[in-house]
């Protein structure tokens, strides 16, 4: 294991986090924020101490580096940016508990959205600006954000490429172009402009600016916190429609994007996972609707709501402008079943993927045939493309830690007595990065009656579910840590 | 698909039922049941005629067997053997529905033990009796049995091990002795000398003649129905200990007990699924027993009731002495964590099978490895033998399988309006093949408020669960029923 690596890595990231704290830090000297301020003053002190420190001294380092240091360098990463980024919320007295900090943040950084806070629109405006804004840089990946800001020599390529793995969501890594660096920077230009456009269509709306700049933030990144107590209830149908948009849109694979910029338009409506994605956002609508006939007064204000709630939750985004833990029990189901699944791979979007599903089910398909023609040798295509049998491998491993993750942390959790319902709905929103789950997690209420060590349970959920297990799961492997 | 030898074979199992109705036939006639002799008699006349004409017009068919038609049989077998066993349940008027009483009996071919009947005390003996009965002959397989008892010939030899794989549970079908009719002879010898120690020893406990035999065909099936409303509450606890004993035994591997018949111990303590299991008992009873601490009166009840409960569970049998649903949250959600695991592959229980489960784990640990070295080649070693790679694909196949299975059918069961904990526990209890679930079908209560396209769904489930989902799943592929 090359440690001194690592430690340079480390110091980078925590370096670009100092950066990206500036912008809360002037939003809260601006509206004389005097607490948050100070908290924000002493955390970027810090972080550029260590930072520097850690930077300055693995300087000139030049070993080699493998899958495995790529894969831990990611998880303990995304452990140290939670760390330091808690900071901010615990020295401002926004949460005065460490545990419960670094609950909110890694929710943030992660972009689950499950938040340990009963109200928010009380807290400084440089916090709910740093809380908003770590859903922004969660969501695309800080990682591959250092890799679109460097110049990445060729001695590092493959290592880049482990990055890129790492932190991009399904079982296929999304080259765009030949180059890694090159693909970062057209996946963040791409963010970037979709995150504006987001905000130009709130601001229409007369969203106030500092509100429209946050709920784009928790869009793009597909995060869910908001800045008003009731999530984006009391906007104007004309913004929760906007979001209902954009919540879909940071659903989708940006490889999709990258194609309609190329004018490959066919290739896009063509993509089996876009198809299946935009099948089951309709379906699942329609199916709501049916079962909550007569629960809104006109057709128009339930269709509002139901397409924003799915939108939401597909897109593991989670927010709310109405509490789905009030519909009938058959639409609660479905909403369960979409927590599962998640958007698009490559996408901003946690849970399990519709590509993932699709590749199981095909995998499942292609069983079926194999035991009736026990012969013929079977093949998986998606795209008209042959899936390589790597590819598949790693789908079961990843559908078996999955569920394993699932089972494991519900019984773990249960330990605080809470109902089954909160439990498995609690430990599914936070593994697929959703926010909100049923019952005393549901919409309207929050994660604080947990306990601290259910929290911390949660927290490694979160972290697991977004960076897609293995980078968390290796670091508790033996294997890992022997230098041989 | 060869349908001839399709109904030839279904002809036999028809007549194999016919057989096996005679003594509750019997019982009824001593009891003096009139309503219930007419109902048998109407029905070995229907079993008998529709035997009869299958194996008579198919009579000297000789075409080649082939996977599928093993696969097929062993599905459509299945759902005949329910479609006719239901019918004394319903000329008897025991259950006026027709398909609540198919309900009723493919839970008792499954094993599973979920029941409609909010009260059994006022049925009839020979009605009772047909219902364990069916535990007894579900549990080791009715096409287990066939082999056992006919002359199989040279040419069917790949068909009967497609059969026996087909029926027997778990990764991997476990041949005992090189020729498969010796195998079925062998399991059927253990199943039956096991089944009468049980019922020795509830005699010794001073147990009726008639509630001894029915709970011991619970037992042995790992199946649940009782003769009593309350289960095994109301016995002493000398004969619920008993039954906690004899359940943990048919959840062990009977390939087991055929190496202790052979004297080699050393390799029965050896067997790594079997110390799971074992291993898995013991913590699951020491945790529920710290989680219940005051609970009950006496640390002897407690552990009583604990470990009856448990091993009832695991096993998938599904009896009760006491209703854990009242059980706080950890205990309960430890329930529902066995009830998805199960007990051992080859044995007569239901469930994912620990062998599987250590299988995912081992795999998984695997791919760990895997990542962390790319160039070193990985293998699973089960017992100290390495896994085939084909079972390992089989097992992750059942994986994903398992998973949509309890997915789409909490689905389609929720239009119903139960809660989230109900349809997921009655799922998850009818896919397992256990019994009771939590909430509206916990221990106390019974699945008799579902709708009857809900109670088609769970038929589904049992059967699929029963028969490892695949010979179910097969009969609904396009390609089985196309004839190259």
């Amino acid at each position: 294991m090359s440690y001194r690596m690592i430690g340079r890595f480390l110091g980078k990231i925590i370096l670009i986090e100092t950066v990206f704290m500036v912008p809360a830090l002037v939003i809260s000297m601006c509206n004389a924020e005097f607490g948050a301020v100070r908290a924000f003053v002493i955390t970027i002190v810090v972080t550029l101490l260590a930072g520097g420190i850690l930077t300055g001294i693995t300087r000139g380092t030049k070993e080699g580096f493998r899958a495995r240091e790529g894969l831990v360098c990611v998880g303990i990463s995304w452990m140290v940016l939670g760390l330091f980024g808690a900071l901010p919320f615990f020295l401002s007295g926004s949460i005065p508990n460490y545990i419960d900090a670094l609950f909110e943040i890694v929710s943030g950084f992660t972009t689950t959205g499950a938040s340990i806070l009963p109200e928010v629109e009380s807290l400084p405006y440089g916090i709910l600006y740093w809380r908003s804004f770590s859903h922004w840089l969660g969501g695309m990946g800080v990682l591959v954000f250092l890799l679109a800001v460097t110049t990445g020599d060729e001695r590092s390529k493959g290592f880049t490429m482990h990055l890129l793995r790492a932190e991009s969501p399904g079982p296929k890594v999304g080259k765009l172009v030949p180059r890694m660096k090159e693909t970062a920077e057209i996946l963040y230009l791409m963010y970037i402009l979709l995150t504006v456009l987001n905000i130009v269509f709130l601001l229409i709306g007369r969203m106030p600016v500092f509100d429209a700049v946050c709920t784009a933030f928790g869009t793009a990144g597909t995060g869910g916190f908001g800045v008003k107590n009731d999530s984006i209830a009391g906007y104007s149908p004309y913004i929760q429609n906007v979001c209902t948009v954009f919540m879909l849109f940071f659903g989708v694979n940006f490889s999709c994007y990258y194609m309609l910029l190329l004018r490959q338009v066919k290739n896009v409506f063509k993509d089996e996972e876009l198809r299946t994605y935009l099948g089951i956002v309709l379906g699942s609508i329609v199916l709501i609707m049916i079962n909550l006939r007569g629960y809104y007064s006109s057709f128009g204000e339930a269709l509002r709501h139901v397409a924003f709630q799915v939108a939401s939750i597909v897109t593991t985004t989670g927010f709310a402008t109405t509490d789905f833990d009030l519909w009938p029990s058959f639409s609660k189901s479905i909403m369960l079943c979409l927590m599962l699944l998640g958007a698009c791979a490559g996408s901003t979007g946690g849970g399990f993927k519709c590509g993932r599903a699709l590749l199981i089910i095909k995998g499942l398909r292609k069983s079926v045939r194999q035991i009736i023609h026990p012969a013929r040798v079977g093949v998986i295509r998606v795209n008209d493309r042959v899936t390589d049998e790597k590819v598949m491998e790693n789908t079961n491993a990843y559908l078996a830690a999955y569920a394993l993750m699932i089972v494991v942390s519900f019984l773990l959790i249960s330990v605080d007595g809470f109902s089954i319902t909160t439990n498995l709905s609690a430990v599914i929103s936070c593994v697929n990065n959703i926010g909100p789950g049923l019952e005393a997690v549901g919409p309207t209420c929050n994660f604080s009656g947990f306990s601290m060590f259910s929290k911390l349970v949660l927290i490694m959920d979160m972290l697991a579910g977004r960076l897609e297990i293995f980078p968390i799961l290796i670091l508790f492997s033996r294997s890992t840590w022997k230098n041989r």
